[in-house]
């Protein structure tokens, strides 16, 4: 029996984690669970799963909450993150909030031995040198969530990275996979939100959508397995069968495929070492598929890819801004304030606005983020 | 530096195996080589690779190489193969005998706890139990040359063989792929040796042709594996680029990918459980390989894979009549003596005459494998 501290709990990874839990209540007990202010969509899951302790984002969510459930234990904020990832009751810490607030309770997770399951791939964007040096220091494996580097991580089973050539990341194309430069200018954010293989939050449909989200995945796997930017491949996959591949010295090439589920990954980084089954999920069935396609990807048309391989490479503080401004862009875009190619425009103007630092701290990185994030405010006449 | 004894070497695994030995002289060192009758062949890598023993099948061919290199050691038969697969000098055997005559080579290598890859599949169709008895007994690995099995094998690299759900053996379809059972009456010899993606012998080639190599497939994964036959599956899948798959108790599938070179898995099976480049090889470009395609496999348009999957699970000399008469039926069409569907007719008349037995001992096989050459061909009027 595993218990777990599930930070994000009302987000689309986290329902999904519940769902895996619900599944196997004999091998998962939810500890604790954090959300941010929707009481009323948590109020039945704090019910059906009965943690010890449930953390959300502020005061005013914590007096609604315990107004509609007077006898459990709240706590608030990072403070309250951090002490739920880091409570000796706990096993496995499930990091799926959104964006870089999901640092602190990461690295104290880490700090505190927990086997980390990882949705949370700003936090490695924003500050992944600290963070895997601490994951290194105390010896803690990072159980990636994203499909991606899930599949990445089964393909390394058993096998050496120093045997590694490259990773090959597949990428649906998101939901103007089809469009040309100039189709893009029109869309809208209705357009946006419908990605044609996955079922996930917002933020992500949309950065799948700009491409920045496989940018992401990039860096992420840049720190997850210590591998070089140039020996990371992106590769359009539409059918979103294949979720990544790695290439070994020997050009032997191993791919993890699934029916796209997320409960697929976390349920395998809430298990690994072991597998159990699920049931729920529907069994991959390639005859019925019949094709899988592979395409080029073109950093022209998705030049978010391209400033994410760029931030990447410069390293430091140039992926923090990446980051924090893409997420402040993608915000005024679902806020319906901005354009869709207005995101990368203004992450293009972070960046370049930007003087990096090579090896920046914890402070110097919150302080890069806020920033940056307020600079891109700014942007808006 | 491993050294090796190399089963068949002047066959198609055999000068690749030299291939790959070729390519890492700091890696490989040949101590020994067998081959048949065609020393004009053998003599070059004889010169080139310098064996301490070489084994030939019949005093002529030993008559014949003495006289062309005088100082070299020279054994001959069944004898001598089991003599360098037990030499005391051999880390590796490399069995890529054809057909059954390699099952004694194989039993000794393996009592005396030597690394055996195996590209000599008959062995194991013929007397599963034997062989994987022998190797539970003395803790040895068979590592399997055949491109399948080594994907599968890779598949299974750090993971549990309880968690797997089923076996997922890929088929090009052979050189028929495309023909209805009318147009199967035509084909000529001609016609079955053109197979679309491997470059392989001329036996394999026709198995391929008739799906019976891969019905000999299915048999030794079942061995290797320990897999129930309903639970390995085979899809058609025309580019032979994804080699096999492993689908796992969580639906999620662990797949093999790689130009089709059979270097990479004889390889993989000498440098196991390390690996090393393979500079020779063309690497997987799935850009430019564009589809991969996935079609069933029809057991009434290929009886042969049907009739294994049959023997398979009838179990003990049903697989060894199988082998046999098909091993006789392909020499015949290879001669030009019959048609190519006669081969499935004459596979089908064995079995139908042949009472089984479960267990049977060594002895038993071999007679039946004799017994069931010597009827096959008598059905020639």
């Amino acid at each position: 029996m595993k218990t777990i501290a599930l930070l994000g709990a009302t987000g689309s990874i986290g329902l999904q984690t519940l769902d895996v839990i619900r599944n196997h209540p004999e091998a998962f007990r939810l500890y604790s669970m954090a959300f941010g202010r929707n009481v009323e969509k948590a109020v039945p899951f704090i019910k059906e799963f009965n943690p010890s302790v449930v953390v959300v984002q502020d005061e005013t969510a914590k007096e609604k909450l315990h107004q509609a459930m007077p006898h459990i234990d709240i706590l608030v904020g990072s403070s309250g993150m951090v002490a739920i990832s880091s409570a000796s009751e706990v096993d496995v810490v499930v990091n799926a909030v959104l964006g870089s607030i999901g640092l602190e309770a990461t690295l104290e997770a880490i700090r505190a031995k927990k086997q980390v399951a990882f949705a949370n791939k700003e936090t490695l964007v924003s500050a992944g040198h600290l963070v895997m040096a601490e994951a290194k220091k105390h010896g803690v494996n990072l159980l990636p969530v994203d499909s991606e580097h899930a599949a990445i991580f089964q393909c390394l089973n058993g096998e050496k990275l120093e045997d590694v050539n490259k990773l090959i990341i597949t990428a649906s194309g998101g939901s103007f996979r089809d469009y040309t430069r100039d189709e893009l200018k029109q869309v809208t954010l209705e357009d946006a939100l419908r990605h044609p293989n996955w079922s996930m939050g917002q933020k992500i449909t949309i950065d799948s959508a700009t491409m920045m989200n496989k940018g992401l995945e990039v860096i992420e796997a840049h720190w997850l397995f210590g591998i070089d930017y140039d020996d990371i491949e992106v590769v359009q996959h539409r059918e979103s069968i294949i979720h990544s591949m790695v290439e070994y010295k020997d050009y032997s090439v191993l791919a993890q495929l699934g029916t796209p589920d997320m409960r697929v990954p976390i349920q395998y980084a809430l298990t690994y070492p072991e597998r159990l089954d699920l049931a729920v999920s529907k069994r991959l069935n390639l005859v019925e598929i019949g094709k899988l396609h592979f395409e080029e990807m073109s950093l022209d048309r998705f030049p978010c890819l391209r400033m994410a391989y760029e931030a990447g490479k410069a390293g430091g503080t140039a992926t923090t801004v990446l980051n924090a401004a893409n997420e402040e862009a993608v915000a005024q875009f679902l806020a319906g304030k901005i354009d869709f190619l207005t995101i990368e425009d203004y992450v293009a103007r972070a960046l370049d606005a930007h003087d990096y630092e090579s090896f920046p701290s914890l402070e110097t990185i919150m302080e890069t983020d806020r920033l940056t994030r307020s600079q891109v405010r700014s942007y808006i006449q």
